[in-house]
């Protein structure tokens, strides 16, 4: 079924428009849950998105909430929006499961930093949603809610399906690799990972401490916008005036993208184009050639720091894809990693000086293609480097494949410039005018 | 039967001891952690100090520092030690129960920081000693194993019973209220609640965090002493030489000592007093009259405010006397509360200027009397004023009552002299000889 015909649209409400409801008084915090709600028992079975749902605390929440703004406490866009927080972050007294037999039954004692923003903002956290185990690259058994023979990506599975489905506003995502973007733009939401450091990681299960990142899932920009500055924990640089983009052309692995991407990235470049946006070809820094092996390397010795012994004596907890992530950071040798650390800081300097005086953007395509079938979590080629490089970006559904699979473009900003990237996918959406179909299920 | 008629004494190795044969060669960390095994085998069946145990793990860990000697690597006196750590403090990989059925199988996903401190020293991590529910006064299932019908004390009731047992050779553990030097001085073991502050709490539940401690149990002071510097966050100010005490006279309520801990206290004092400890009585300050109310208002305050909802919620996870301790939080006015908040700060100040030039050191009973029956975990009233002062206490046994239980000392040392304290500590075990007679198990 080819989705870009049917102009049916835009089914489920954004943090944005339900905010501005609610501070009217038109939608109480306890109805917009249970619309996420209907939608959870609508969708849940065949997407499997969610690790552990909490109902009656959710409601609980929902109530105080509610009757907090009929006393005339606002506490902001976020006030009553249903959240979910992906299953690597600890939320109190819910299990923070990892993808983990062993840790499934894991009731968090504390809220992580990011969640306790996110609940001071008046947050309603749903629950936990789905992660691959450990957050690695071994398939989810979540499915994509476009098409359930296919992968929602990972690690963030179950973050990117929910909110694709409507079942909460706003999720919380990690990326190491690509577990943000990636899932987002096979599920067709926008996302955001914020400059490395920018939101703290206390109260998440590590995976890579270098390359670890809480970042954002919501269906719009401004969406990841709202739920960003409530977790920020870094004050932001001042920003000025930025129109203007760069296009990479010498990164993408041979055969990337597909024909599918490579024809949306280019309508999506000719549609800006002719409302006058501004458009480049870049080089990267010649460091970007050995980008993805040490990204893969730091990757994988700092798993095996952390997991090494547990995987050793627990091996069953491991499937197959972290088990040889863990491997190949074993039998790194101390030299290779030291040369990997200095590659490290060397491409962070590099990629730094190497965006252009006035042009402050790269876009790129998110994914090398739609999501492909679900044995995998898909390639996150377009991903790692910039989580290697720690520089934000924020990905923006801009089509669907012929077979109606979401296609998504990738923003990468300067470092710390994380609330400029996020105006200007805003802006970008107001002139692209994505428009979202309705789910098929 | 009277153990203080017995001389077949000291049955248990000290981690000094222990740790002079493991450098010299003449004990391996694997023998030392199998005689630990053969004692938990033996007695734990009744005593139940444990919550979960981790032979296999303990194992490794003495594996390899058996090994790490091999090669002359020495890690210092907790090389090869086996530890048993309280059950609301996090070790990677094991469950941190808390008391709580519903966490009971929660394993944590990083090493509290104490226990990160113990592992790089070298201690061998057994597993995690049985906490009363959320560290508060409901009976725990451990049981004294000097008397089987008796309480070992809360709510650090494991730590302390498998001390007195040689089960592992020394314990971490925790006091808000009377949680350390309480089931230390039932059980007859050394116990050290360090200065507030002193001991970071981070990866450990709260009680209060305005009165929370970690602190250590073992069987001499110079073995708790060992274990401190390890874990102690904050470095020490100088000290100076010391040796006189101060004798408390006005805090005791009506009926307290019981008559064995008097005529032990008095023993205690006549036969230092003979060997040239000076004595002096000393009057605490004003405010220390409503020191034992307002803890009380702190510790309720505070677990209301961390346990408050939870309770209300899943009510079957609260036994009666931690859910009374919460109601009386929740009950608490924020005018009475406010006020505590005033004492807390007043007292302290008070109590530190009110310790006179030259005198280092109060002395009090440990405890009223010996452990009484298993249905309490006894009257902290000796000890709650210095967790809410925050100072410095050390407990000692200093003798046996008439059916055989232990009874011990408190010393309560300057604010942030737990070094001197237990320094005095050391002098006073060498000068009264406190000899342990065996298990009657």
């Amino acid at each position: 079924m080819h989705r870009a015909t049917e102009p049916t649209m835009n089914e489920f409400l954004t943090i944005r428009d339900a905010a501005a409801q609610i501070r009217a008084g038109k939608l109480r915090p306890q109805e917009l849950l249970e619309q996420c709600w209907a939608r959870i028992e609508r969708y849940e079975a065949r997407v499997r998105a969610w690790a552990y749902l909490d109902p009656d605390g959710a409601r609980r929440q929902a109530d105080q909430l509610t009757a907090e703004l009929q006393q005339n406490h606002y506490r902001g866009p976020l006030h009553g929006i249903p959240i979910g927080i992906k299953d690597i972050i600890d939320v109190f007294d819910m299990p923070t499961g990892c993808g983990s037999t062993r840790w499934a039954k894991s009731f968090a004692r504390a809220d992580a930093e990011c969640v306790r923003r996110l609940r001071q903002a008046g947050a309603i956290i749903l629950g936990k949603t789905v992660t691959t185990a450990y957050a690695s690259f071994d398939p989810p058994p979540t499915r994509n809610p476009w098409n359930l023979e296919r992968t929602p990506g990972g690690s963030s599975s179950g973050s990117a399906a929910a909110v694709a489905c409507g079942m909460c506003l706003g999720a919380l995502a990690t990326q190491t690799g690509g577990s943000i973007t990636r899932p987002a733009s096979y599920c067709g939401v926008v996302s955001l990972k914020p400059t490395f450091g920018r939101v703290s990681v206390a109260g998440v299960l590590p995976l890579a401490p270098r390359l670890d990142h809480v970042g954002v899932m919501a269906l719009t920009a401004a969406d990841c916008g709202i739920i960003f500055e409530a977790i920020r924990t870094a004050a932001a640089p001042p920003y000025g005036i930025w129109q203007r983009l760069l296009e990479p052309s010498d990164f993408a692995p041979p055969g990337l993208p597909e024909p599918a991407m490579a024809a949306a990235f280019a309508e999506f470049r000719s549609t800006t184009a002719a409302r006058d946006w501004q458009w480049h070809t870049h080089t990267l820094p010649p460091s970007f050639a050995d980008s993805r092996h040490n990204q893969y390397l730091l990757m994988a010795v700092e798993a095996a720091a952390y997991h090494g012994e547990r995987c050793a004596r627990y091996p069953d907890d491991y499937p197959p894809y972290v088990t040889q992530l863990i491997r190949d950071g074993q039998n790194c040798s101390a030299a290779d990693y030291e040369r990997a650390l200095q590659h490290h800081a060397q491409f962070q300097a590099e990629i730094d000086s190497s965006f252009p005086e006035g042009w402050d953007t790269l876009a790129t395509p998110a994914s090398p293609g739609p999501a492909p079938a679900a044995e995998t979590t898909g390639n996150p080629a377009f991903n790692t480097p910039w989580s290697y490089a720690g520089l934000p970006t924020l990905s923006l559904p801009i089509g669907w494949s012929p077979e109606g699979l979401p296609l998504s473009v990738q923003l990468i900003g300067r470092r710390h410039q994380d609330e400029m990237l996020i105006e200007l996918a805003q802006r970008l959406e107001a002139t692209v005018a994505i428009m979202r179909p309705p789910l098929p299920l």
